[in-house]
């Protein structure tokens, strides 16, 4: 084996490890027992390889207490890029724990908008009181981040970036990237401005160095350049992204001029954030992660299942309406739950796929007509495949024909209900700007239930009395 | 006004849109118009600003005649990139309607994994007939894209890749991207690897750039290059781009040899994708998009709703059981539906967290427990603060103190059942490898449904007879 062998060998431990999730819940055992034992050179040695993102996840798998001593154990050392990928609570919990002066100098190592991405989630209190101890340039960077709404494209902005006149050559402007001092610490392309600092072009650094020296950047340049105004929803900026398959975009004021530039890191989170935010929406819960209190927790769902009292009690008070016909025939009481909970399933599944394609921008008013018309057809296909299997089981086990038959009816009627306010719901939220995944399920399983048994109930009241 | 005002004017026609979304309700109106009256000008002159993403959304929006029209209108102009944009439905009718030959030339110019993207969407009798007819080199590229298993990271492989060695300096790497012929379209890190190929560091461009000529690139390389192994989930991948803030990722065959590389625009959609799947499924849709025909829909939907069906009737067994107590007080029919349904919005809440937190790993053995008490105490919180209401209600509606007392302890029953049924059944999916948003929510509402039912009427038939 000679030198070069050995080079070889030591540079494989260096290959990739087989496992892409770093936090084990073993690791996460090791670590608690060393901040138990109070052992830094246990934790030392844990910690030192993980990449902050992952020490981050740590913090978040411990409970407070544990929080409260690893933070102790960074001290001033807290790498400021763990900050950025805590979440509220967690966030929230270390900070407090933390020096004032380390949190300030911490935060003001960041670029702007991870600043911005810590300030915005702690109290109000700590937030001003640190903002007021960061030094000057830093703390105008973040004051003006904070400056625009919550979930803006400002929110977003790092304020470095690079513009070069589209007279420049490309062999300029790689030596003035070669020469200048102060560079974003990652950037993916330059953008060419006009005289009044309007975005007119972009070039992908990648584009740039295949390019000979004295091509102007003009020639090369993509001549249409995705820029998002400052004040639009980040919402907006993902969408954007995400069509044009974009790694950075350029912010510009209402003005138009260039005033900052989004990165992909921030958007994957953003894309993270509002799928989320939909599923969660819809199910009933607000805005959530998995280490907030039980008192905000359930404070958090109990609107929601006061909502669905008063929803549930409305379906009951239609059950109520018959309790004469009930009470003649108890077979109404068995069955009724069926044909409700049938029509919320199936107006589930339809509403489920109208708000997915309203976020994803598939489902317009160019198509809507075609879109209803589909879940119509649908419904009804569905509705009667339903209908034959629960009217023959009904026939046959209560041996009555004429209660197969209403049951049946009732069923049909109630999944093209269903159906309709499935896609008919969400579309009209979205009409007058409200959230369809907010409210959709509530209107939509409470015209279900209602429908349900009002048919069923009505339909026996008039047939089987 | 001089002439340097006036190029200003001209470079301001330039400025930013406003308007994020390009593709509007009007323009798909109007390019449905122009197909209509089959005028090639008018379309060209709506067509040609756009970019080729909006162009696919285009297709999307129009019915499947004007679909086909509109490819005939492309022809053999079809820019390859509207293809790798199209989803399923729309795809499949789009090359149906193309000459064989466009398409194998659209599909040869696209990067491997683009390519890929479109091949595993169409059907396999027309992807082996393209296949085979296109040139060599992107055959195999295409073949061997198509041989990883379906979501694995293999499938969104990009071949080109850039591999240097650790003693270049900074000037060698730079002189060699700028006179290298085949470099990739886009790329945003160089890849050091050692003489077997394994990757040893990663330099981004940025980084790159800014560096002294003289300086070797090991020198500032990241040494835990973040690479993944080829047969891994792209879910894996896109929970290392998240968590790593990645732009591009190496990727590894079995013996940790660089094979190519991933880019950020592939993991945001798929990103997007999987909550997509999340959303969906939990609601009982498979994989969808609005293009799919009414049968194809149906047939997805309906396996679900047959499902449903079961444990509706399931629910209707236990209320059978009861029937003697039913035709004694006709109240609990009328009030059994809101303990069913309010366990059902219960535990929905629970499940769609847990669901979201073990898909963003925030949920591990190291804090289920924790989380399984949390769930446990805000069921009962939330469960008593629904029982004061509903059994105030009853007692005050139905004038009967004990219906009151009967119907809510079998509401805080029931929300406890909900909260643990919540927890426990997707942990306990995920731990035997099932999807848990795949199968949570029928179980969990059985389960609501069946002990709804059963601790209030068993309760009633007890307390009240």
């Amino acid at each position: 084996m000679d030198t070069h062998d050995l080079l070889e060998k030591d540079q494989s431990k260096n290959a990739p490890q087989q496992d892409v999730f770093k936090v084990t819940p073993e690791l996460v055992e090791e670590i608690s027992h060393a901040l138990g034992e109070n052992d830094s050179e246990q934790l030392e040695y844990l910690l030192e390889p993980l990449h902050s993102a992952d020490v981050a996840d740590i913090f978040e798998q411990l409970t407070g207490a544990e929080r409260g001593a690893l933070a102790t154990y960074f001290g001033s050392d807290m790498d400021p890029v763990v900050l950025a990928e805590l979440e509220d609570t967690a966030l929230d919990q270390v900070i407090r724990e933390m020096d004032d002066q380390d949190v300030v100098d911490a935060i003001s190592q960041l670029e702007s908008d991870d600043a911005v991405g810590i300030l915005e989630d702690i109290s109000a209190e700590d937030r001003d009181r640190i903002i007021a101890a960061m030094p000057k340039e830093e703390r105008l960077a973040v004051e003006e981040g904070l400056s625009y709404a919550e979930d803006s494209a400002g929110r977003l902005l790092q304020k470095k970036i690079i513009t070069v006149p589209g007279i420049w050559t490309v062999g300029q402007v790689i030596k003035f990237l070669r020469s200048e001092e102060e560079l974003p610490v990652e950037f993916y392309e330059i953008f060419i401005v006009d005289p009044l600092h309007h975005p007119i072009g972009t070039v992908s650094l990648s584009q740039l160095i295949r390019t000979k020296d004295e091509i102007p950047v003009s020639e090369i340049m993509d001549t249409d350049p995705k820029v998002i105004p400052v004040d639009k929803d980040q919402e907006e900026a993902a969408y954007m992204f995400r069509q044009y398959d974009l790694t950075s975009m350029g912010v510009v004021d209402k003005s138009g001029r260039l005033i900052g530039v989004i990165t992909v890191d921030d958007i994957v989170d953003v894309i993270d954030e509002e799928a989320e935010e939909d599923i969660l929406r819809m199910a009933g819960v607000q805005e959530t992660d998995i280490t907030e209190t039980v008192l905000e927790a359930s404070k958090n769902r109990i609107v929601w299942l006061t909502i669905n009292l008063g929803t549930a009690i409305l379906a009951s008070v239609v059950i109520a309406f018959f309790d004469g016909t009930i009470e003649q025939m108890v077979a109404l009481a068995i069955l009724m739950p069926i044909v409700a909970s049938m029509g919320g399933n199936a107006a589930t599944q339809t509403m489920t796929v109208t708000v997915r394609s309203l976020a994803t921008k598939d489902l317009t008013s160019s198509n809507v007509r075609r879109v209803i018309g589909k879940e119509f057809v649908i419904a009804v296909l569905n509705g009667v495949a339903m209908a034959v299997i629960i009217g023959v089981l009904s026939y046959a086990y209560f041996n009555n024909p004429l209660l197969g038959g209403v049951i049946a009816v009732a069923m049909i009627i109630n999944m093209i209900m269903a159906g309709l306010a499935g896609i008919l719901i969400p579309v009209g939220l979205e009409k007058i700007n409200i959230d369809p995944a907010l409210a959709s399920s509530i209107f939509v399983t409470t015209i279900t239930d209602v429908v349900g048994f009002f048919a069923f109930l009505g339909l026996a009241s008039v047939f089987l009395m």
